[in-house]
């Protein structure tokens, strides 16, 4: 960081010489307006910066050969909290101080620098909310994508790999915890809640971008990927349940099944029962956009409900994908979800990327010395637990299991959840909480070049295949 | 407001009935991510709302033969703070129990009543950024569609009736009120000020409407728009440092008019010089949304830019778009843009009818009787200052000029800015910023059906003609 802001110094000076902004606050009359143009314009500089990171980072990994989506996690590793520091959120403590793209709207304009602690926090809301909107509409067009049919066909196989996707990572990381590294019971529940986690965004991205989605495979992935949300939720509020009071409430439990199944029933069966009047409601409007905005606030109400009922809301913007698929706009819909999803997902991975703290993985910190050794069983039994869910759809020969149980693989943002839950309940040491770390980090960023090598062929690019 | 809260009442206990949230507070343990998780389900709430009430009040303008961008303005104005109060602004001074929404917020989930008023608070601000980039995406748009050269051709007449525009309204209202109302200096002159402003954004998206945005006419009243911004910005400049320190100073004025000529011409070379290396750069980048993100990127950039000189931010996107719009890549990205003004320009005009405050026309408060005399003589010279302009193209007998001058007419969110400074710097009495305000909300929504019948017959949609 010192080289950067030895560097900044020269550009600050430089910038000063230039004289860029009006010696007079012109709209400073109204504190207000002009606190609202200042979130707009580092709102503005925050997605070039985003959008920047995700193709430099995107094209580089595709020249050689890995998948577009990890460029864009890198990409934010690098303009995030780890290295440039351009994009930090205020959410992890950060100040205006540690952002570069903020002493950078200050050379660059008129700001008081009052106001920019203000702008920093506006600004980091206002990112947080469009990469949610991003894995929103991600998980919208990856359900648009899906075919309900194949999935409620491949159900059964996918409940399978979810349940086993849980079962056996919580069982191994927890036993293996409290016996080989005599952790206490809390921490080493937490830690083994945190591995049955999976990451249905970057599954998804990478099964779209090799164009296996509609696969078999991509489709059971999907589908165990969607149940794993569901159960991770569960997971969730039973550990952070034991680790409050030290008891599990079997109601909450129960609730939580009931209503997760009530809403993904529900919402499907609801939605093909409005389809015929979504289509004709569409169909008789006359405007601008009106398939794809009633179909937004479809997607929408959904993901309000889902959040609201406390699970998430990419399982309702899934659900709405899903059941616009069946009807005869489809097409349509897709052609016009493409741009929108290319502005707003990648706002969601660069973000995800630029939130990883890879001061975890420092040795000179004692806690990181520490959690080295945990964090290296956790990422076997994370990988080995998952690998194995595919392996056990027995009697299906042309599946490709491996791949299966390698999709499942990446924690992401998801198991991020079950460390900072964790960490904040204070039921993790600090160790203990770097490990988890460190195991979300690495399934997240080797699952997407592993899900490629067993593809094997990209069905997409057939003559990039040959050579 | 008396019936609304009754009946939310009622809904509350029936809601509350139904026992919509878990008993316990899943994620609480974190406070940040419990109240994000709150931002984005008060963002999502608020989009549906806000795209209900544009396709709804579009769809009814559309079939009483008016232009559906005023029913997007009433659809605002019902559901924002004169009406139902779903969507109402922080900046307006409201809290969070003046929101309908976060009533409905409160009572569907497990909210706590601490963390509301900071929710309400970045909720506004992140639908504030989002109506932001509306109008900004609703200007790349426009310079998409519109001609450079057709510009430059018609940029002395543009010209011509820019400055008539702004030097009629401006003359005749501030010697009006002087002499026939005896209003002091700062005050005639203040609201003399703010009948200069042209909203851009209004007519250009009504121009689209009816297909006649690549009229003649129709790229005459946008170069003229675009410089009357500019103009606008200016006059603004000049009349604030006039109230605040009661003298002109000549050098501000001169560094503005430097910064926007410079910007303005600037862009679009260098961006005709670059235009080669980006049709290069997008062919050569292979990863999905290379073109729409590329784009993007200069638009923002150039946003940026705009803004931070004091100029505006849609400034940036227009001349982005104009210059985009001379390669080769123009159609394909016109498609892509499409689909994404589509869901992010409905966010900008239904806020500006949110925000439009009708408590100015009740006649129950005094400052609003008395100014109704003065906001009849200032719409009168508002219409007519605007609609002569188009008379001052001599020798031009092809040309229909009422459609230009009536083109000109809306002032939309740039008059409020006037009323806005005017009122928060002591300069304004509350008679002549009422007065101010009903000019603005008058010639906005009047000029949509105006413009539609002076260009009478529709191009776009021929068969409509017929009937």
């Amino acid at each position: 960081m010192g080289n950067i802001t030895t560097w900044m110094d020269t550009l600050t000076s430089t910038l000063s010489l230039l004289n860029f902004y009006t010696p007079f606050p012109l709209l400073a009359t109204e504190g207000e307006t002009a606190d609202s143009s200042f979130i707009l314009v580092s709102v503005l500089l925050s997605l070039v910066v985003i959008y920047f990171a995700s193709k430099l980072g995107g094209e580089i990994c595709l020249r050689i050969n890995l998948p577009p989506v990890l460029g864009e996690l890198l990409g934010g590793v690098i303009i995030g909290v780890s290295a440039l520091g351009l994009l930090v959120f205020p959410e992890s403590g950060a100040t205006a101080s540690d952002s570069l793209l903020m002493k950078f709207l200050e050379v660059t304009s008129n700001i008081n620098p009052e106001s920019l602690q203000s702008v920093f926090s506006a600004q980091g809301e206002v990112i947080s909310v469009l990469s949610e909107l991003g894995v929103i509409i991600l998980l919208f067009e990856i359900g648009l994508e899906s075919d309900l049919k194949e999935l409620i066909k491949v159900g059964p196989q996918a409940a399978i790999v979810a349940v086993v996707g849980v079962v056996v990572p919580f069982a191994l990381g927890t036993v293996g915890l409290l016996y080989l590294f005599h952790l206490s019971v809390i921490p080493s529940v937490f830690a083994g809640a945190a591995l049955t986690a999976t990451s249905i965004g970057i599954t998804a991205k990478v099964l779209s971008e090799i164009g296996r989605l509609t696969s078999s495979e991509g489709q059971i992935i999907i589908g165990a990927a969607v149940l794993d949300d569901i159960l991770g939720i569960i997971v969730l509020a039973v550990v952070s349940s034991l680790a409050k009071t030290g008891e599990i409430q079997v109601i909450n439990i129960v609730y939580l099944i009931i209503s997760a199944a009530t809403f993904l029933i529900g919402a499907i069966l609801i939605g093909r029962l409005l389809s015929p009047f979504y289509v004709k409601l569409v169909d008789s409007m006359k405007t601008r956009g009106q398939l794809l905005l009633v179909s937004v606030i479809f997607a929408f109400v959904l993901s309000y409900i889902a959040q609201i009922i406390q699970l998430e809301a990419i399982l309702g913007s899934f659900a709405a994908g899903l059941v616009l698929a069946e009807t005869e706009k489809r097409k349509e819909l897709e052609e016009q979800i493409l741009p929108i999803a290319d502005l707003f997902v990648p706002i969601f991975f660069v973000s995800v990327g630029a939130k990883t703290d890879l001061s975890v993985l420092n040795p000179a910190i004692p806690s990181n010395r520490e959690g080295l050794i945990i964090a290296a069983f956790l990422i076997v039994v994370a990988i080995f637990g998952k690998v194995v869910t595919g392996f056990t759809l027995f009697g299906n020969p042309n599946l490709n299991k491996l791949a299966i149980g390698v999709g499942m693989i990446p924690r992401g943002e998801v198991g991020l959840v079950f460390a900072g839950v964790g960490s904040a309940s204070g039921a993790l040491s600090p160790a203990t909480d770097a490990a988890i770390i460190m195991m979300v980090i690495l399934t997240t960023f080797v699952a997407p070049p592993l899900l490629r090598i067993v593809f094997k062929e990209p069905v997409s690019t057939p003559q990039e295949a040959k050579s």
